[in-house]
């Protein structure tokens, strides 16, 4: 084997080992840690990637990865492996270490700041602590910025490559074309679905083993994985025989426990499908956020609402919940689970929704970055949200201060929700051309659709990139077109429109 | 402060977040990794030791360490790391890198080698890994030793510093000569005890629940703990606030868990109790193995087991198991948990026979490290059992394969065993003349009791040593006397002897 392969692989052995430790306590912080234990447990954690850091940025890892240009002798995971670190170390060495580090205290408190905003209502406590986060992403991504680059383009691309504000705003323009008045429209009729069925009383011990079905019907293998419970469902990974999911268990909500679970087993599949070449190295995961999440939004949306997947098991459903669902028919369930329901919070959205909850949050960010005037983003939010769902929050709780992303500096994060839910549309249509999709649904015959998705995208992690993904897997770029047509076929139909 | 001191703690907060890991990794893989993770997740964890090796063999901390020697500027604390961390380095520094490095190859397979072995009742298998076990041991052993110290002694003060054959031959001729005849008359009267009573069918949910009570009341802390589930029930702690405890449950016998869960708990107030000063640091836990057995004995027999204990608690446990439980007057549920019980298995030893299977192993290992006939053991082992508990194991499995120790090289570890009954009844005694034991007890009021045992010996951590600890709690040097006397008059009393 190249020797400078070798250098490089006994540095990542460390990397992945001291990665694995911080996944390890992350995972046990969210489901079980005493809640006394954080602040010295921390400790740990901050020196765990502190040693990460060391390692990555060593000179040992540094001369393999740069030895390695030009890639001969390599495989291509192997090269997409030493073109992935060399990226990483150029992004961690443009940065100054001591804004870096000033950087990271930022982050390290803007969390708790943010909660405690939130928790109060107050904006003003966290507009100066935004408003630092926004000038250190606005300086970093100038040292990043290659000729003539704009700066939220950098940020969009450390979350997805090669999808920049062109792309992005050709994107959204449709969807404030074409979905903003398909809302309105449905929203004439929303009271045409009566959801009061799901929101009964549901036995938590119950739905925890309903989940737990679910998961197992899809293909999680529980050889190879736990799942667990935490405030915010999650999925993380160790490595492809280890995957972790979390769920969320409310005594009056059936359908959050269910579509959270769903939602989860679509990221788990990806990171247990991923082959043994990827996984415990840095091209471990999924290609993209985005793609990540095209995986879990098809299994909770396009499949996991569909007629077809209830088929087989809404029956089981009904026998674990007789009380309740006994009495309501599948076709009522289903319209139950599509139905629009807008509202303020982005992660309770229903698919309609969705997309423009991320709209909002592009516009803004796009600005944010531009130029920035924090205390005009309240405002500016909720005038957005009145424009495109045609609801106006009333607190900065439920509009600016809504979610974490901010306080950990992930600007440029959201745009990939809404691609994700894109690339699943395109995906899918794809798959229904190769495989009777429907047909397996209804049999309960998931592994077809499970090893097409292996074999297409989760097996080579990120050793691809999404663009060429999609290309490989569906003959064209990435196409909005399926997407669109998706939200518009299912809402007409369901709201009966036409 | 200290400017090489400044350099050492640098060195030694890497380490101690690698060793955490290290912990979080192992709690997890007992209590709920999946079974399929293990191969690659192991892969992880032998480089994080590696990791934390190298920490510990660098340069850094040796020239830091050694600068301390002599220990001008420190405090007690900082003098007792010091001196740790060059005790470790020298046991690490004598041996020859290949030479540890076979050997960890060794008990990496010993450990799957013996399960086999176990499994098939077939000590053939075992019998060659232990072989060579023994012969790095004692090889190992060799390079360690001081001017004319004997080769078991060294393996002993690994475990108990201070305590070689010569106080240890003392110790066991006493058990051999008091206790030995003492079980003789007891087993004459076994039958005065019906424990019918507590292998019923107990439910496990319920048993779960009485566990939690039992752990909380002791005092266990669950906003700094947790209470787990795996086979074998164990303790853990990653710092002062996060010390985490297992049970087991079994659905016909609810002696188990419940001393289990008491047990443990006692070593969880250790772990709990030490100062802000040893946690997070090569100090952070028990004096010894001893020393920590003694806080875990002592709450599971001396203080578990008597009746004072269970007076205010009794009633509850009624209460949980109405069915099993209404018509046993507490006098014989205390007869019952206090009954002798001779039989093969170390690990359910009642407290009378407890030290009795702790000497034959003490008396094998002796043998074994002086001259090597691994074709001998089993039959050593069976008489041994016979001569001293009157009872000859009729497989291996029972017999010379029963416990894990030896197969993870773990010689001289046993001795802490016994020696931990011992600590804890000199303990105890002085304990009554401190504090109204008894009366307090009664009151269910055991936050004094604890507080008694912080102040001693728990929040010292390693940091002084258990002959120091014993000396300036008791005014006297360790005296097994207590522990005879506590055996003597107890059994005596229950059994009806005199």
């Amino acid at each position: 084997m190249n020797q400078n392969y070798e250098k490089l692989e006994e540095q990542l052995k460390r990397a992945q080992a001291l990665q694995a430790a911080s996944t390890i306590f992350s995972w046990d912080n969210e489901t079980l840690a005493p809640e006394g234990a954080v602040e010295k447990t921390s400790v740990y954690m901050g020196q765990l990637s502190m040693e990460y850091m060391k390692v990555m940025t060593s000179p040992e890892i540094k001369e393999a990865a740069k030895a390695l240009e030009g890639g001969e002798g390599l495989t291509e995971v192997q090269q997409a492996i030493a073109e992935k670190v060399r990226k990483d170390i150029h992004d961690m060495d443009v940065i100054p270490p001591e804004e870096y580090q000033a950087y990271s205290e930022l982050t390290a408190k803007a969390g708790t700041v943010w909660a405690k905003a939130k928790k109060q209502n107050d904006y003003s406590l966290f507009a100066p602590v935004l408003k630092d986060l926004i000038s250190y992403q606005r300086k970093f991504a100038g040292y990043r910025a290659k000729d003539g680059q704009r700066l939220y383009d950098v940020l969009l691309e450390d979350y997805e490559e090669g999808f920049t504000m062109k792309e992005l705003d050709r994107f959204f323009d449709r969807m404030r074309k074409e979905i903003v008045p398909l809302l309105k429209e449905v929203r004439k009729k929303l009271d045409m679905i009566d959801s009061s069925a799901v929101f009964q009383e549901y036995d938590i011990e119950k739905q925890k083993e309903f989940s737990r079905f679910l998961a197992e019907y899809l293909g999680f293998d529980f050889t190879k994985g736990v799942l667990g419970e935490s405030e915010h469902p999650f999925t993380d990974s160790l490595h492809n025989e280890d995957v972790r999911i979390t769920n969320h268990y409310y005594p009056d909500n059936l359908e959050s426990a269910i579509f959270s679970v769903i939602h989860e087993t679509g990221h788990a599949l990806y990171e247990g499908g991923n082959s043994d070449e990827v996984t415990m190295t840095p091209v471990q995961g999924g290609a993209s956020c985005g793609m990540h999440e095209s995986q879990s939004r098809m299994f909770e949306n396009v499949i996991g609402r569909s007629r077809a997947f209830w088929e087989p098991i809404y029956g089981k459903l009904q026998e674990t919940f007789p009380e309740q669902l006994e009495n309501l028919p599948l076709e009522d369930f289903i319209r139950i689970i599509n139905r629009v329901h807008p509202d303020l919070i982005r992660t309770e959205a229903d698919e309609l929704t969705y997309c423009l909850h991320i709209m909002v949050r592009y516009e803004m960010e796009k600005k944010m970055i531009e130029e920035c005037s924090v205390e005009d983003l309240p405002e500016m939010w909720n005038s957005l949200y009145e424009e495109y769902l045609g609801i106006r929050p009333e607190t900065d709780t439920e509009g600016i201060l809504q979610d974490v992303h901010w306080s950990f500096g992930g600007f440029g994060y959201f745009p990939s929700y809404a691609l994700g839910n894109a690339f699943a549309s395109q995906i899918y249509a794809q798959m229904e051309k190769d495989l009777e999709v429907e047909q397996l649904l209804k049999e309960g015959n998931l592994k077809p659709i499970r090893e097409y998705l292996k074999e297409h995208i989760h097996q080579y992690g990120a050793s691809r990139k999404t663009r060429r993904l999609l290309k490989d897997l569906t003959g064209e770029e990435f196409n909005p077109d399926y997407y669109v047509d998706y939200l518009k076929n299912k809402y007409t139909a369901l709201y009966e429109l036409n």
